[in-house]
């Protein structure tokens, strides 16, 4: 049955590849047509006796009729079902006498600055479901970016009263900022409501800045922008609060960053594009000096870490395939991208083969790398960099240009900042300490947490020394035999999981750090040991996929937590504090690295590698797409990526 | 041979439904289900007796199932063609060693000021094409919106060496700004850039603004903004100049304008989304009391012809359909739209239909209308009106607002400004007066000309009265007879076509004026009617619709005047000047008006209307649609209303 003659098959396909095959002929052409075509293969179906080639073109060549008849009935369809769709969305609601509490509508002051209390939101009461989750614990999330989206998407409804506290209405996808600098893709598609991401958990935004923190009274106290301008401040209660807000870049005390573009919003992109259109523009004018012209079309990125080499790579692309092509050819002639990296090597945390692959690549498109170098400082219509020449003397260089990106390295941000300072034990210099279990340290226990690039997780295990030989020490000699070792080595693995990595050669180390050979670890050996332990831990890195993933945990733990909560007080028992009743610390699993080098990509997945050209950069974009927080971007983006490939890059300067 | 028995038909549907049916199966599992689904159908085929309305849904049920097989295979051969493309569009191109004018890169100066004089520009060497239009008149063309862009369709490629000088790189498709506005379309949408649009005539660009004329030189002065922000002039030689710079909106002397959004550019569209979010962001605030709020929450919109009325439209719609799900319910409670009009009427240049019912669309969704309503002012927080009352007597009232959009009326920018006082005879406080022929009155012939909201046609007949007599009066007794009275009525049409409606009853218009009764009309008797027939005329509607067919009725004149050239030198002849020998003069042909009314549309097509609910939305859109500038943005923009069907529109303030 699976097989049928082949003088019925064509006479069935018609009514599809009819439609398909003559779209612009009248329906009335078409038809007469297919009458004379039908004839014919009738004919031919009665006539075995065609020679094959001609008969097997023909079977193709109804294959082909096929599949272009399905294709235009099949986009008619989707376009009539989404029409159908769109009709059913415009419809009519009337709000009126929405309950609300005489708290949101006139709030106390209070706390250290006598300042407004949002104790309740206007929304609170405007239904059942909103009125249940005021009694909720206050979840007050700060930030809305990674780190923020990932504990909205593990957290489950009706556990907490959540709020997100951000000067952005929107999470972005930051992975794609370099694409979305140069037009490859539309800033809208990087873009989510972060109204609508919270609209699952009935969350509520506060279009606001964090300033300040008061953990006594657990109060957070921000300052809104009005329409007009001004800034106005004002607590927000939390019972747990999740510091979420990123980093600023590193300045590296090198003068003049007010100069440089950095590249971690939207308004980033946005400003990158417009001056990179604005230099070409001016660069197209007769009136502009050919030095001038040079010094418009030279493009300078510092940092060779991923931000900086994809921007490289997207700036040389809309100079190669599309400002080409409009703007006179002396401008493309004239373009010029220097990429300085204070290390050896480009993408240096990835492995050494990838940095390779990215060096050759941007060789062969005579992107200047300027490797071993170290910025000075940054003009407004140059950069000076210094660099050991080849006599062995540091040489002074300058590269005159009005477009500089720094993207070098991450520091603390005023919020962060402050909040370190209010904690004596703080010492860090980037990032929040926390411990394992995201929790701020020093900060009341269960309170305060902070992830993604605002937070570091300790590395160091000596604080904990006399904890862990309390645990450990089974026969209270003061001393820690083997078989005691192992129960504390057991015991820092949970403690600091990212101490796994040093503890796995557990006999070697204690015969290492025996240095009597007594067969057994004095307080000061141990010491030594766990100090040196602690200083070969490295540091989480400051990704996007780091604060994913924490933010995640956070999401599912606080969910958990409420779970229990729930459990003990429906059996009338106090719930306990503790973070560590409810789940083990965070790890970490690295999924691994990649970044686009210009019609080619690059993945670092740990154990192997994997580099090449349109494959790649198509594998890439995959990637990046299935990570979309919303079908809505999904869409938006492959919208874009099909845009460009038929019509080219945006130059619209928008 | 055009109906198959039953038995056969399913068989042959199969290899698409399946595909269609179980997507997400593996294959291996829609095989075995293929397999058995395939042994029923024939159960089925060889089984006749079954009853009729089982066999009915049966093969309704296999034409689901070939829609659906065949819109999912018709979607991935897209998919697939789509990413065969895009692997195509990425290439290497070397650009090195380009010819280029020493004048492109060293201009002289020249001209009144002594400013550089772009006599030549960089792309003007760079291949053969180009060096060939060096030589053919030069033709700039000011400005880049309806009018600019219509001459650019109409103009064959190899006649004049194009440039088109404005301020912002891109043209906008200014109808649907409103849309934009609320983010029912996204503003990259409505732009394409003018360098694509000149690309087919190797058209170049100066991305400047065009402050003044030199015409005794042939010289235009425009002031560019470099990227450092400061401003650079420069001396543009035309041989022929289109001025297409459109309009500002006119201040009716309200003081207080610099608070309201106009809605012209994308950047005031860009605006008035962000001021619309900021004020709900801002209005979800518990510290914001609840007069602020019912202020943040109250738009005013002035001005009542399409563009205030689809700006309210539209912002309605946004409450009504997003804002209301992701903010607080109160906000929405507090929204009130006002829409200030100075008539009686709102849409009053449309049939007096359509403005009862977009009246009545609009009291229906609880719009505020305030009709025969004059503004007396805009302050930073209110408008004040003014307004007769009940009882005859003038009241005054006030709306606390902080958003005011004003859209009522048109006035000179600075540049038409400065043009209409070099000419002693250009007196219309509005625009530039031009001939039928679209040429600045006063300015050398067939030099400059201007077009769009910058223009208006000459309406007075009185200044051609001798011309006219001393053409029709045949007998040259200084009188003219009835018979001359039609020879001259010929001539005012073709030289003023708009007089055409007024002109139709010939024999009604010499009597009436012929005010002795001597069968013939004195040179005073024709004044009078010339005069009284120029009042009559009513100019044309600023609208895109008149600037478009103004630009194209120019750019094919101009190619004609080209070819005519062209013949003329071949014979060795000299090109006469007037364009009145290749094309008669400008007619407008009105096409009908329409506007957006809030999930309703209306259509004024001259002789008879047409409004009504979502089919007419439809119809607006597709007229929109229609007039797109490049594919590129049909596509965009059918994609937009598409994602604001499934996904409503976008509230992320960029």
């Amino acid at each position: 049955m699976l097989r049928t003659p082949l003088a019925m098959r064509p006479l069935q396909a018609r009514p599809l590849s009819r439609v398909a095959a003559f779209p612009t002929r009248s329906p009335l052409a078409s038809l007469v047509h297919y009458r004379a075509s039908s004839r014919t293969l009738a004919t031919e179906a009665t006539t075995p006796a065609t020679p094959k080639p001609i008969r097997r073109w023909r079977t193709i060549g109804r294959y082909t009729l096929y599949a272009l008849g399905s294709s235009v009935l099949g986009v008619g369809l989707l376009t009539g079902a989404i029409f159908m769709h769109d009709a059913f969305t415009y419809h009519e609601r009337h709000i009126d006498g929405v309950p609300i509490s005489p708290r949101a509508l006139h709030p106390e002051r209070g706390g250290p600055k006598n300042l407004p209390v949002l104790s309740r939101l206007l929304s609170d009461y405007e239904d059942d479901e909103n009125r249940d989750l005021v009694h909720k614990p206050h979840l007050v999330i700060v930030g809305g970016g990674w780190g923020a989206v990932g504990i909205l998407d593990k957290l489950s409804p009706g556990d907490y009263h959540v709020t997100i506290v951000s000067p952005e209405t929107y999470t972005t996808f930051t992975p794609l900022l370099p694409s979305a600098a140069v037009g490859t893709v539309s800033v809208r598609s990087l873009v989510e409501p972060l109204r609508k991401i919270a609209a699952r958990l009935r969350g509520h935004l506060i279009n606001a800045r964090a300033i300040d923190l008061v953990m006594s009274e657990r109060l957070l106290e921000v300052e809104t922008i009005r329409p007009d301008g001004k800034g106005e401040r004002m607590y927000i209660p939390y019972d747990k609060l999740i510091i979420a807000v990123g980093s600023t870049s590193s300045t590296h005390g090198v003068p003049g960053l007010e100069h440089c573009f950095q590249l971690k919003t939207i308004s980033d992109a946005q400003g990158i594009r417009k001056r990179i259109i604005d230099n070409f523009e001016a660069a197209s004018l007769p009136t502009t000096t050919p030095e001038e012209r040079r010094k418009l079309l030279s493009f300078v990125v510092c940092g060779g870490g991923p931000t900086g080499v994809e921007t490289a790579a997207e700036i040389y692309d809309l100079c190669q395939e599309d400002l080409i092509n409009y703007f006179p050819k002396i401008c493309r002639q004239e373009v010029s991208i220097h990429l300085i990296q204070s290390r050896e090597h480009i993408l240096n945390t990835y492995s050494e083969a990838i940095s390779r692959y990215a060096e050759d690549k941007f060789m062969h498109d005579s992107i200047d790398l300027i490797t071993s170098a170290r910025v000075q400082a940054v003009d407004v219509d140059k950069v000076t960099y210094s660099r050991r020449g080849p006599d062995g003397k540091t040489e002074t260089h300058e590269i005159p240009t009005n477009f500089v990106l720094w993207s070098t390295g991450i520091a603390m941000n005023p919020f962060t900042r402050r909040v370190a300072d209010l904690l004596p034990n703080q010492v860090h210099k980037k990032a929040i300490e926390v411990d394992a279990h995201l929790r701020v340290k020093g900060a009341p226990l269960g309170e305060v947490y902070a992830i993604g690039d605002a937070s570091t997780i300790e590395t160091s295990v000596v604080p904990y020394l006399l904890e862990l030989v309390d645990e450990a020490d089974k026969n209270k000699d003061g001393k820690i035999d083997y078989d005691e070792w192992t129960i504390m080595v057991a015991r820092i693995k949970k403690r600091i999981p990212m101490a796994e990595e040093q503890l796995q050669k557990v006999r070697e180390l204690f015969d290492l750090y025996d240095s009597d050979s007594d067969n057994s670890l004095t307080l000061n050996e141990l010491a030594v040991l766990l100090q040196e332990i602690g200083n070969k831990i490295t540091a989480l890195p400051a990704t996007a996929q780091v604060a994913s993933q924490q933010g995640k945990y956070l999401g599912a733990k606080l969910s958990k937590v409420a779970q229990r909560r729930k459990v003990l007080e429906a059996n009338g028992l106090r719930p306990e504090e503790g973070d560590e009743a409810v789940t083990g610390p965070f790890r970490y699993l690295h999924l691994g690295s990649l970044a686009y080098i210009g019609n080619a990509a690059v993945f670092d997945l740990g154990r192997f590698s994997f580099m090449g050209g349109l494959a790649a950069m198509y594998a890439w974009r995959s990637v990046y797409w299935s990570e979309q927080v919303s079908m809505r971007t999904r869409a938006l983006l492959m919208i874009d990526w099909i845009v460009r490939g038929i019509w080219g890059r945006d130059l619209s300067r928008l």
